[in-house]
């Protein structure tokens, strides 16, 4: 079981089929297939050896493919990085992961200073921008035409293929050790549940760093299909880019799904190619999922709920289970192929069904650790089973309902923010005395940010104000998008923030 | 990955749909879990500890499905036996693999005694038959009655899951490694390629102990798909089933699917829920598939190739591919998609498409290696990939065909028969002076064992009265079907026997 499996099967079975298309740019399987090979010489000129470390930081592109591809046949580790982290935290990830090269594009420019300087032991930069690279970077396209192609070392099994940072309780990033074995587990299971159609034309729309969207770049991978990307996500790019390449299948979050259904250019593109989205992140509304079937009728809705820990996913709710009106519509669907999924008492105990408590699973596909974290490990994994701080509830057929978050965290847009850390960064403004990050619900976003703040007596602070403060801390998207200035925060007997009651008390004034 | 992963996915999601069917007999997965759970209990009772062997000797029934999933609820290692093996064929594999507990049916009656005089380490041999329950074996429903249901101990992963026994080029059977991860990644593989339909009413039709039987059972568990079983193979019977039980897949070698179409009795049943047909051990004729597209309209046929070492197969023609008078119908079709094929040389250098080579095969579906059996599992995959011992070649698409056997072995019927061990037996007949066994081609069976034989000077003795006595040491499918007895054998200057030349001479005589 090894990730670079696929393209040797293409190689074999269909040399002359498209690979990847960006833009303008597409290259078949041969040419995908000599480029990884001499760009996994590039790393090991550069020094990688297996095991290492190898981080990315940019736009979707077929870079990101070359990327993938080439890292894993030289028997090195993917780090992805979230491009919307500002500098402190993409340097955290580069150095807790010990990445010795990263591949960066336009992203990196305000910032590339910034990170030489907080990662000392990053060696090389390779630009993968267009134009404008900056000095001391080596260029992408010279390391592939210089280098001689290499065998590929088909490493796989339980050696680790990528390091994924999640947000973590504690304010830090996690690193999420998912090995060949993870990967491919759940490439074949997706693959036979057809939360994506096999050997199919895949848009990559959600950012490709997301555990989202690579589960869609695996099954495309091991089933030799086309990825097509657009950098980023926009309804007018994707619409575009649908019709241009006689796209089949994508992935989305909610809020880009809805973004999609609602864009008035819509009804201007052939979208007849179209024919699955899986999403995942939130349930999807009853007025949305109406809104995209008679929007793109014959195009089959897919949920996934999981997170990178699980290689993303531990349940489904199939296509034929998107009914309007349907009960089972608030739900994540069922244990996937792949998958074991339970409900746990704080003793870890099993619940039976209509129990509440927290969602557990286990199977092929769930990390084998956080690295170099072995408490968290240990607490995650206690027990055999992953522990995924959420709670949830089955119904007698084994339909998975999430009802509430153990660990505190927000989903806004499918990006995971912990309140702790944007409480930490609130709490260093020195007017603030006291303060408590929720999630609101929110139309567009699933949810959205927002925070209450006690302010030190005889201090004075604008929302405005705090918000800037927040914002060269961390990045723009986990700061609030509201700011409450309270006299005292709702504290339980025993001195903790009742966030539920701050919850409620704010629902409750709006409604 | 473990592979009582199935059964509880069916407890929590369809604990009422039907897990087994065999005649009358029919249970929902609630029972099927509760019997597995209790047998579970019912061997660590017996002393069964993790990674104990469990036989298996006995005809296709629902307890089959039982055995598997209790064994590996255990922990323990199953050990399917071959039910036309004789007694001492049967106590090598049960010495060799050290099978502390037995499970038999009639089957066994004839050759108690002896296989208790041979296994002297057999503990256990529990009675699975309807009647006739011999002395000394324990009663099945009563253990299944008075032991308590013990919890999964979710044994998975890298853990040996079977010992399956294959006719060695030695003589003796050897016994194939698969782990738990094997056989999870085989299932998943093959369900992503339809080879039979995830969640199917699945036909035991060839025997369970058989390798290709077994995928389709791997599929079917791991799925939550329903078992129905016949005892042994008949037109008959399978019709039969189809039509009371709306079956809509299954397995078959190819002479049981000739058999099929050509049964008088087909028009007689009703076959509308048959959808699929997997067949595997050797190409269909044009001949045969027009006959199947005509007699079973609307139901696709795939071929898989392989060998017990690859957790089954390798490579699949798709039913899209069956188009009758293609070139293609005559090959093995391509790489599936959780393996990767090649073709190398006698130094091991891979050869480009058009050349004839070993054909290799690898994956996660790739055997442990062979029990006890070091210098034979490092020859049989030396460089990390499996030598198949045949011969073939790929086309510039990735179509495999086989074009020889490195290994001397007939495939008769869909069993493997290795020449050696036949003409070890032939050997042993005191007026035997040299002797040949090869296949010849055969319309019913694929191929039938046939042997040249030159006797001693001085001595006679008949084609009967080897044969008697060949049956006597080895399975009756393996005893040469014709016995040519000739002056000299062809031999090479080394003075190696020229099969090839023997089956031309052979070929040339008969047509």
């Amino acid at each position: 079981m090894y990730l670079t499996q696929g393209l040797h099967r293409c190689l074999q079975k269909q040399p002359d089929t498209i690979a990847t298309i960006a833009g303008e740019r597409r290259q078949t399987y041969r040419m995908l297939a000599l480029r990884v090979a001499k760009l996994a010489g590039a790393f090991g000129a550069l020094g990688i050896a297996r095991g290492d470390r190898i981080a990315y930081l940019g736009l979707n592109s077929d870079c990101y493919t070359e990327f993938y591809f080439a890292t894993f046949w030289a028997g090195a580790v993917v780090n992805p990085v979230n491009t919307r982290w500002n500098a402190s935290e993409i340097a955290y990830a580069l150095n807790d992961s010990g990445s010795r090269v990263l591949l960066a594009d336009a992203i990196i420019v305000p910032m590339l200073d910034e990170i030489r300087a907080m990662v000392p032991d990053l060696r090389h930069i390779i630009w993968i921008g267009d134009s404008g690279q900056p000095d001391g970077t080596l260029d992408y396209e010279a390391l592939i035409d210089e280098n001689l192609p290499v065998p590929d070392v088909r490493c796989g099994g339980e050696a680790l293929a990528g390091l994924f940072y999640t947000g973590g309780t504690t304010g830090f990033p996690k690193g999420v050790m998912l090995t060949h074995r993870n990967l491919v587990t759940s490439a074949l299971g997706a693959g036979l549940m057809r939360f994506i159609h096999p050997a199919t034309t895949f848009l990559h729309a959600a950012p490709m760093f997301h555990a989202g969207d690579f589960s869609g770049w695996l099954i495309t991978a091991v089933t030799g299909g086309t990825h097509v990307t657009v950098p980023a996500f926009s309804p007018q790019a994707v619409l575009s880019a649908i019709e241009a390449h006689r796209v089949t299948d994508t992935i989305l979050v909610p809020t880009m799904l809805q973004m999609l259904v609602d864009a008035r250019e819509l009804k201007d593109f052939d979208l007849s190619s179209l024919r699955h989205i899986g999403y995942g992140g939130s349930p999807v509304s009853d007025a949305i999922l109406m809104r995209a079937q008679q929007a793109l009728p014959g195009v089959a809705l897919c949920q996934a709920y999981g997170q990178t820990e699980l290689s993303t996913f531990a349940t489904m709710l199939m296509p034929e289970e998107h009914i309007p009106g349907s009960p089972r519509l608030r739900s994540a669907g069922r244990a996937v192929v792949h998958a074991e999924v339970g409900v746990v008492d704080a003793d870890d105990h099993f619940l039976p069904a209509g129990k509440i408590g927290e969602i557990v699973a286990r199977g092929g596909h769930m990390m084998v650790g956080y690295w170099n974290k072995p408490e968290e490990t240990a607490l995650a994994l206690r027990n055999g089973w992953l522990h995924t701080g959420d709670m949830g509830r089955l119904d007698d057929d084994g339909y998975l309902y999430i009802v509430d978050r153990l660990k505190d965290m927000i989903i806004t847009g499918g990006e995971n923010v912990f309140s702790t850390e944007v409480e930490n960064a609130l709490a260093r403004h020195p007017a603030v005395a006291a303060c408590a990050v929720i999630g609101l619900p929110d139309e567009k976003w699933g949810e959205r940010v927002h925070a209450a703040v006690v302010l030190k007596h005889g201090t004075v602070a604008s929302a405005g104000e705090l918000r800037d403060h927040v914002k060269t801390l961390i990045a723009g998207y986990k700061c609030p998008q509201s700011i409450d200035i309270v006299d005292a925060l709702p504290v339980s007997g025993t001195g903790k923030v009742l966030k539920r009651a701050l919850r409620e008390r704010h629902l409750s004034r709006t409604n």
